[in-house]
């Protein structure tokens, strides 16, 4: 079944997409066969992160993006990270939805994804999404997340190109935002750009870049601010060429190639922690550890010597 | 120095409680030791966690709820947890600022939480920190995260008592919050009450609720909806009562050992898997995996695959 789903994924059925990435996602043994399957038609796609707080409009920037891209006959996916929580849920569906309008466009792959139960279980079946649709024929994947949450931002780092998306009138956050901003972002931009106190915003920003403008200039690449205004499209343009820049940046730095080795580094990390966890897992649910768990209740045992002991009987088999 | 601290920390010296938990969060080997020394002296404290979205008051709330409980001479710990975002700190600061009123009393530990580095990371060093406040003498700690994010998720779920902190006026937000809030929380909270929208909002979730009566009638808990106004305090008594009620559903039940077990496991799993984690990011950093990942870039290898390699070479170490 595996192989004909992916001999259609290869003359560009979209539904072999569909159903290659609900097997990656849901089942761990079909994800480990269609990966190792696919994997030597991958490597063409490049990767955009989008990050952002909740109410950013990363959704109806994605949505220009897309857009643009198409204009230049790419063929675009997009894995759209949907937050574990129950409260943002609204307003993202909405913008889903509105995304939704480049569904019947064969050049666009739209996909969401939620949390997966474990411990690293979206970064692995988000990886293995960036394949399927890498493997599809994907020029470009835009991977979207909120900005908030280990795992989430964890994912978006591994992206080729960062954007983050911000708004005027978070009030404080530009006094916060300067430590975990600076490691993650290629690009910024500043949506609702004609909402009021979007000028200081952009000015708190230039000020908090110029900061590190050492840095910058060892790198040989200023992360750029870019004003724009989702719902009109103004500035849409100018990100996206902006983008490209990074893209040729990297490539001439030889950037690129660091940052793909980082990501094979977390992605190798990420299936081995699956595993190992998934091993643990398996022991509690058969009962092999209900002694040892006991001990640690009743104060005998502590956790560390437990996974200690854990460990070696995962090391046993 | 650890055993020193150790004896300061059971006299409580609550130097010697910063100390600690700054040592497990930020030393490995360090963490190891004092959890197994200060294992014994743990198990008294009540664990409450506080989640929801950013902007529902969860820090006012809880300003106000170590106040109840310093009422009754209980001993509070606060663990809370700064999103890895850089956006929503800034209000958050605001609300910490606020809660450090609390600092000149004795009975009173506040401790702040950021992202630490690998997978997991932030899991293990809650679990340390809480330790160190139960070995300290707390009676009750609060955990509060943001409600977004698998691991923020993940370590408020495994709370003795979970609390969900919502507002009016998040729009679509019923809907989609049905499924994912329906498993985590014990009690909700609709918190900034005397704003518009907040009758038809407590109406919703009575819905929602509704919806599910068979599970609460099979569990022998139905999570209550409390109306708060932190910022006057309306509600404040009644959801700390409904706290105390579930804490005594929980023991009559036989639920609490139950929640504990689990806790235990998972605690077990987060150990494990960061060992392992750590194993995988040592033999990279030593360029024991040039070779392999270098087969991956070029496609020969896929990343499934090279997974196991590294799985046999860690287990064979």
């Amino acid at each position: 079944m595996i192989d004909e789903l992916i001999e259609r994924l290869k003359i560009g059925d979209r539904k072999a997409v569909a159903r290659l990435i609900t097997l990656v996602e849901n089942d761990e043994e079909k994800a480990r066969e269609i990966v190792k399957k696919i994997y030597p038609l991958t490597g063409n796609a490049y990767i955009v992160g989008i990050t952002g707080p909740p109410g950013a409009g990363k959704s109806s920037l994605l949505d220009k993006l897309i857009k643009e891209a198409r204009k230049e006959g790419l063929v675009v996916g997009v894995i759209a990270i949907d937050p574990t929580s129950p409260f943002t849920g609204g307003a993202l569906l909405g913008d889903r939805i509105r995304m939704q309008r480049h569904a019947t466009d064969p050049g666009v792959f739209i996909r969401s994804m939620a949390t997966r139960g474990s411990l690293g279980g979206l970064a692995k079946a988000t990886n293995d999404a960036i394949k399927v649709l890498d493997a599809y024929g994907c020029d470009v994947i835009f991977v979207e997340t909120v900005g908030v949450g280990q795992v989430e931002v964890d994912i978006v780092k591994t992206a080729d190109t960062v954007v983050l998306v911000t708004v005027p009138g978070l009030g404080d956050d530009v006094q916060a935002i300067k430590a975990g901003l600076m490691e993650i972002a290629d690009i910024f931009v500043l949506n609702k750009a004609d909402k009021e106190g979007a000028d200081a915003t952009y000015f708190e920003l230039t000020l908090t870049l110029d900061l590190e403008r050492d840095k910058w200039e060892k790198l040989g690449w200023r992360p750029p601010i870019v004003e724009t205004v989702a719902t009109t499209g103004k500035g849409i343009k100018e990100l996206w060429n902006e983008i490209k820049r990074h893209k040729e940046f990297l490539e001439r730095s030889g950037r690129l190639e660091e940052k793909r080795r980082k990501r094979v580094e977390e992605e190798i990390k990420t299936i081995v922690s699956g595993l190992i966890a998934r091993k643990v897992e398996m022991q509690i649910e058969k009962g092999e550890l209900n002694d040892l768990i006991r001990e640690v209740l009743s104060k005998k045992v502590d956790p560390y010597t437990a996974a200690d002991l854990v460990m070696k009987n995962v090391l046993g088999t």
